[in-house]
């Protein structure tokens, strides 16, 4: 059995940004070694996502806007009580999923034809990681 | 160690269906001969979505009805200047998930007494695929 | 290649309550003897969650009032011709999710600086069990 860890830093220049990160968790497959196996991705924060959709500009702004709709910013949040003007952030990476977790067989992705692996960010602007730990054969 | 992959067609009949795939999964997991691991079950579209939950009609109509209230069709979408007319579709995935990973135990999954797993179709009517990998020992 | 499986028991006090499980998982991971893998945290039941977000008082309240908008108590929900009361706490738990997967790493859960582990009930006041299972080396 092999296991394999890496860690992903993004610095996005908005504060809410969705980001392909599928090439990078890629080269951490064939760096691991694994044939067949299992890759967790998953973002190391509580306001930021990791998730499979569709590469299409579109569509990403589509995600944006649907997102404020449906966990909006809104200044009285109980959360803000801390000093924390993020609370919203939260609400959105809690709908798009911290983590995916995707097959791997004869040494790639085992993925379907439109899937693409991003991080989504929602209280960007700094340093934040994405986990990658590989386990398999 | 053990390693298993295992591809479901499914094609609804209608655009939107939830449709009960535990049996299907559970042979898969007899299949690979795996005692003690976890199996993964996810869709390799990004139109629907795998997920666990109770098998009761009136609860499947609750889930197709409120899907559309908090992600509904709308024409407006920027993903459909593409020609596409099925951003909905991806947004109704985000909510219902990707993927479940299921323990196994002694032989089978380790569920709960109303554990069921669902392929959640939201753009349907042609033939897709759900992929199931197994790993453990 | 090990594996480890175990349950918790949880009953909660409130119908509707997050609870940290953090320090749970954790011994289990240790009990495991896994340095390098991954620990499934699952709620075996269909009307709660396991989540991963911030440990602070003021936005687990944001997130149960959040959750009670977008997937309000309602008395005409289908799945009510049962006589079951609680479809809200099926669409509650599917917005917050069935399970997280985490990196063990180092013997050690993986987790960035805030990642702390919920248990999320939708609809409690009685014995609910939640599943670990860990796999690795």
């Amino acid at each position: 059995m092999k296991t394999y860890t890496d860690y992903l830093w993004i610095n996005t220049k908005k504060q809410k940004e969705l980001i392909n990160i599928t090439q990078q968790v890629r080269e951490a497959v064939k760096k691991s070694g694994v044939k067949e196996g299992m890759a967790l991705i998953n973002s190391m924060h509580i306001t930021s996502s990791v998730f499979i959709n569709d590469e299409e500009p579109g569509l990403k702004q589509d995600f944006l806007k649907w997102l404020e709709e449906i966990a909006p910013e809104r200044p009285e949040y109980k959360h803000h009580q801390t000093g924390e003007t993020n609370a919203d952030a939260h609400l959105k990476r809690t709908i798009m999923g911290r983590e995916v977790l995707v097959a791997i067989t004869k040494g790639d992705l085992d993925f379907g034809p439109w899937e693409q692996i991003f991080y989504g960010e929602f209280d960007g602007q700094r340093r934040k990681r994405v986990l990658v730990k590989i386990i398999g054969e």
